[in-house]
């Protein structure tokens, strides 16, 4: 680490307003060190945003700082874990100092609002990326796996699908919003998505597996009946769409969307049916929505559309960095 | 993540030999889970490496797979931490099979020695860089860092210092060294540091403050002594150079690269005067010399070289990725 590395990370990065007990040394030395407590295990995900694979290389710093934690926390989510420690490491073409401190700024507020602490990293130079650490705690045998679904669960999303690849579409100028309202809605969807840390506690004792939403329902929840070895029926007509990206792009092309559009971070569940009303009560003091879209079926079954009862075909794509572009 | 992301993760990193009994779920998760006992704690170090910046761009992937990890690992042993557990992010501008293939296996042989299991990260699509994030346990309290330096302490250092320096000038045909044995000697030493992992379990209990070398002995002993506000008289007759090094430089440069050279990834160490008997004893099962290069003060001394017992002025400069370029 070089002394104008240690001189940035010491201004921008190291005046965190909240100081976990659990966090014995932070910034500062050759590691972090942590402390657990022996009821409780570790959630930890690594991710990668590089500048025009993950986002678009002109993206206002500020929405950077919000998005870059919040895709990594919507995998603690997913486990049911509560946030607890990130690492960060940035790497910057050049050193511009409104663009790290309004990264920064962004971030802390962030990590503030969890209750997170900054324990590490470090700044590179090189092209633009950014790679979070991201741990949590969950009480021991109560994570949400991607292996435990079991055959009749009912499979549930939260919120709405679709609306953050609008908010990418009018981004990159491919769908035309006129009412300011809704043009608004789907850029925050797109550029704010909110992880479901709440959710996710709350579905530890009433869910079997889950995921979140970062490729598409269809591709996403592939992963859990691979991992599960299991198929569903998916009732295309009960995917939650949200009425402005309704009114401003065809059936199709929401539905579209909404099954493969990718980067909804919402979380994706399924819930044995001894627990539905479990599930409704708990989320009912949650104000996010969330939707019956399925059944998990024995794997012959496979990934089954129906519409009203009936199965159909369905032309759908996932996003896939390395294939789609 | 996509589809064939997923695809190059389970065919090249999954595949661990080693699995810990403290991973609860690794690779194929939202996230990783793991648990700790209450009497350890756990050491977090985090290190993007970037092509061009941090290794040259025609690395060999085995050199870089191995290089990798031993940087970060290198932070461990500086905590006297036990390595435990690794997660990557690749991000690589093209699929080269052969390249992940190589990296992957090189990687997987050193997380194998270590006993560390793989748990977790991604592959981008995007300019050459790497970030891991290490783990690693330590019993509670017995953490070395920066902030414990006394005025009094010995000040040590493992290895020889300013190989990789020189091992580098090889590579960009700074330095020409006709000797094989040397040449080999010298390029091993910047491709191939050894984390001194075992040499910092050691110390647990017998030094004060530890850092590894990264930016030369000048630069990184510089941060124990802010850390612990203190100074410190530094013998440079004492510095510890290899014969190889001497044969194929003047004693300037030998020097120059010691002090300022960079990735030596030796400790570097604090030791106060009635331990350093255990230390003889301790150290001399471990294969690898140590030196007493000089001893900690006051602060109001500063970094004062010595020669000879007597005060001296050097012109050295460090290694800083944003101002030396």
């Amino acid at each position: 680490m070089g002394c104008y590395e240690f001189e940035l990370i010491n201004r921008y990065f190291n005046k965190m307003h909240n100081n976990r007990k659990d966090v014995l040394a932070g910034i500062g030395d050759d590691c972090a060190l942590v402390s657990v407590s022996s009821e409780q295990m570790i959630a930890i995900s690594t991710d990668t945003l590089v500048s025009g694979t993950h986002f678009l290389p002109d993206i206002n710093p500020v929405d950077l700082g919000y998005k870059s934690l919040a895709v990594n926390l919507s995998d603690l989510a997913a486990m049911g874990a509560e946030p607890s420690w990130l690492s960060l490491s940035l790497t910057l073409p050049l050193i511009d100092e409104d663009w790290i401190a309004a990264y920064s700024h962004s971030l802390l507020q962030q990590l503030n609002y969890y209750n997170m602490q900054l324990i590490g990293g470090d700044i590179s130079r090189g092209p633009l990326s950014l790679t979070l650490s991201v741990h949590g705690l969950i009480p021991i045998g109560q994570a949400l796996t991607r292996s435990s679904a079991c055959i009749g669960d009912l499979v549930y999303v939260t919120g709405t699908l679709g609306d953050s690849a609008a908010g990418l579409a009018i981004l990159q100028n491919k769908l035309q919003v006129n009412n300011e309202e809704d043009r608004q809605y789907l850029l925050g969807r797109h550029l704010r998505p909110k992880p479901r840390i709440q959710q996710g506690k709350i579905l530890r004792n009433i869910a079997n597996a889950a995921i979140d939403l970062s490729d598409g329902i269809i591709n996403d929840l592939r992963r859990i009946l691979i991992n599960s070895n299991c198929g569903v029926h998916l009732y295309l007509e009960n995917i939650p769409r949200s009425s402005a990206l309704i009114r401003h792009t065809t059936p199709h092309q929401s539905l579209r969307w909404a099954l493969s559009g990718g980067e909804d971070y919402e979380l994706c569940f399924t819930v044995p049916k001894i627990n539905c009303t479990a599930l409704d009560i708990a989320m009912s003091y949650m104000g996010v929505i969330f939707t019956c879209i399925g059944q998990i079926k024995p794997s012959s079954e496979g990934i089954q559309l129906m519409l009203h009862n009936n199965p159909v075909k369905y032309n759908w794509h996932g996003y896939d960095h390395f294939k789609l572009e």
